[in-house]
């Protein structure tokens, strides 16, 4: 019999995605490069060169039996050692190569990770704002996501909040940095916080409480700032990253589980993962996106044009008087709507072919999310239709 | 805190797993040329030359961001309408777009469409013998697999002990023809005879039963045989599909579900399991692996040599008085050890560099695996060991 759940699920459809859906229908009546469409999260930078010719120098000069054979379960050997002298060098964490465990996308991670951790009837922790599909992650596992609302002047932690929401029954708290859909990341401040607070609740629990930290934006950050590595502050980390965005390869899904040397059962919770893929029936990466991967595992797409949009968006939101806060990183800003509700903000929008996505389900309602992972030269456009659709509507 | 299900998991090694990295040690020692190691089922002939120009077309050619992209959830659409075409022109059933969900490899797909056809605490029944990793499949969508003892004489279904395990828990059936470990297909009579038990029991029950039929060696049969399609028997049919055999492509993890444009809901199912996918935070096969099948997929690897070394065995095994059936594909035979105990036959067979896997995990205890995913040449150094090895221990 077919099963109800997934069956009711289908009538929940993502509302980036139907936005994107409606910038495509709506792009082949004016023409693409009249829809502002800021809806999807889809890098707008090719992958470093590099990745390219290895993959095809792989399939010209290897024998395809070893380029395509099974790769163990947890990642090709070689791949693993390459990322974790990478995260060795990088972060200065004893990581080996049993730490590591090669993932579908930062979803595959998150996935595995949060089922590393709790039994079904758990409790997991995120943060507002946060990515919708945390939610299906967690509820799949058997535990139970709980939110901590958010800080909306500077999009940290609502602590007061978090040690309201904290008890035995939580087992992982899951954060994001930098933020999608905020585009912030979390301080030094905030991650000695964190850990503090963790720490503490883990001797009055008397068990672990492991952080989930997914990472996929660590490489986009602006201004010169230095990225905090949250593993860098609590020994349970579980770090979960993806190559989708730092290397522009987000159809190849690849990511990897990175496991904190210092964390409890650190040399098991790797192997642990294969366990957990054999019973959702998915193993690795693909074999060649590894060797990929591995070749420019140092090297990042050319992210400029981010930084640039990010500041043509953030000059003009703040000076049409828009609240919001200037992201640190990502491809992201989440702006607050000129009326309470979101959707009907965004409806508005839409009339000027200004595609934003209501952030209602990230946890922020009033507010809206503007992916700004296209051409500059749009972006450019945009500022004088934004202009005229906020004069037109709400002034 | 750490889960303790996957934590005990871990002290289940797979056999396979352990007797292809004894194989592997062994080869160090002796030179693997002279392990005769018969334990995996990786695919020993290298993909069709298309796939590899395909694949080095696509990096060279087209804009990194297209071929790089996310993938739609289900797959590509021009890649699932270019299986659904070829399942069309092939079994003659109206297969369309929408009926085809990419997968990673079977493993995903049989993970996709138990939890499509089940809720936790439903009935799957399997067919001894069986690959191992159904147990896993089954076990953490929260179904329970029952087994139906095999029937050694022929390895076709033992439809007694099928009617009488079937009750209205059971939603699904899992079938694998041709299969792995025994290398037999079900016949005409075997698959008319299930569909005519399952009809009357949907009736019987008041819900569907769905066939989920696992074919990843549907293209590996000898002796010009024609291959029988579970879903022409059965409306109720969801086929599972990789291409790791037919290609040799098992370590880019890419397969399908295709579900019967009969079966009960065809129209949502592929649908329902991108909503499945989201929970396990997996989504598609690799963006450019679904591109280069596409470009082969009516092709097949050269698997003559699988025939071959099927004949040089079969007839070894039977001029050895071995029990065993005759495969009809694959690259495996099921062979009866000379021992009650064919953990105890596969540990003497192995001081002779002999790697034969125990098939009690399969369901055929007493019997034994033999990959015969190899070289040839190295088939035939085989069979004087072989002889030596029962002429010493067993005569």
């Amino acid at each position: 019999m077919v099963n109800e759940k997934y069956k009711k699920m289908l009538s929940g459809k993502s509302v980036i995605r139907e936005l994107a859906e409606y910038a495509t229908a709506r792009g082949k009546e004016i023409g693409y490069e009249n829809v502002f469409d800021f809806s999807l999260g889809n890098p707008s930078v090719p992958c470093p060169k590099g990745y390219t010719e290895a993959v095809i120098k792989m399939h010209k000069e290897k024998d395809p039996m070893a380029i395509h054979g099974y790769s163990p379960s947890p990642g090709n050997p070689f791949v693993r050692e390459t990322v974790a002298k990478s995260l060795r060098n990088r972060f200065d964490l004893p990581y080996e190569t049993k730490h590591i465990f090669m993932s579908s996308g930062a979803a595959g991670a998150i996935a595995h990770a949060i089922r590393l951790v709790t039994e079904p009837g758990d409790e997991v922790i995120g943060f507002a704002p946060f990515f919708p599909e945390y939610r299906p992650y967690v509820n799949d596992s058997g535990a139970e996501l709980k939110v901590v609302p958010a800080r909306f002047e500077d999009f940290q932690i609502n602590f007061d909040a978090l040690l309201e929401m904290l008890n035995p029954k939580v087992m992982a708290v899951l954060i994001n940095t930098p933020n999608n859909p905020s585009g912030v990341f979390y301080t030094k401040e905030t991650l000695t916080r964190l850990s503090d607070i963790l720490r503490e609740k883990e001797k009055e629990y008397e068990h672990e409480i492991f952080l989930i930290s997914d990472e996929p934006y660590r490489e986009i950050i602006f201004d010169g700032k230095a990225y905090e590595y949250p593993s860098k502050y609590y020994a349970n980390t579980i770090s979960c990253y993806s190559f989708s965005k730092s290397l522009s390869l987000p159809g190849e899904r690849i990511g990897y589980v990175a496991v904190n040397p210092a964390a409890k059962d650190a040399d098991i919770l790797a192997d642990m993962c294969t366990q957990i893929s054999r019973g959702i029936g998915h193993n690795c990466p693909a074999a060649t996106a590894q060797l990929g991967v591995a070749e420019v595992i140092d090297e990042v797409s050319d992210i400029s044009v981010y930084e640039t949009n990010r500041n043509l968006l953030y000059d003009a939101f703040t000076r049409l008087g828009f609240t919001t806060v200037k992201p640190d990183g990502t491809f992201y800003i989440l702006v607050k709507a000129l009326e309470e509700d979101a959707v009907a903000f965004c409806n508005k929008a839409k009339d000027y072919d200004l595609i934003f996505v209501p952030a209602d389900n990230f946890g922020a309602p009033g507010y809206f999310r503007v992916a700004y992972c296209i051409d500059t030269e749009k972006v450019r456009r945009t500022i004088p239709v934004l202009e005229k659709f906020v004069e037109e509507i709400y002034r």
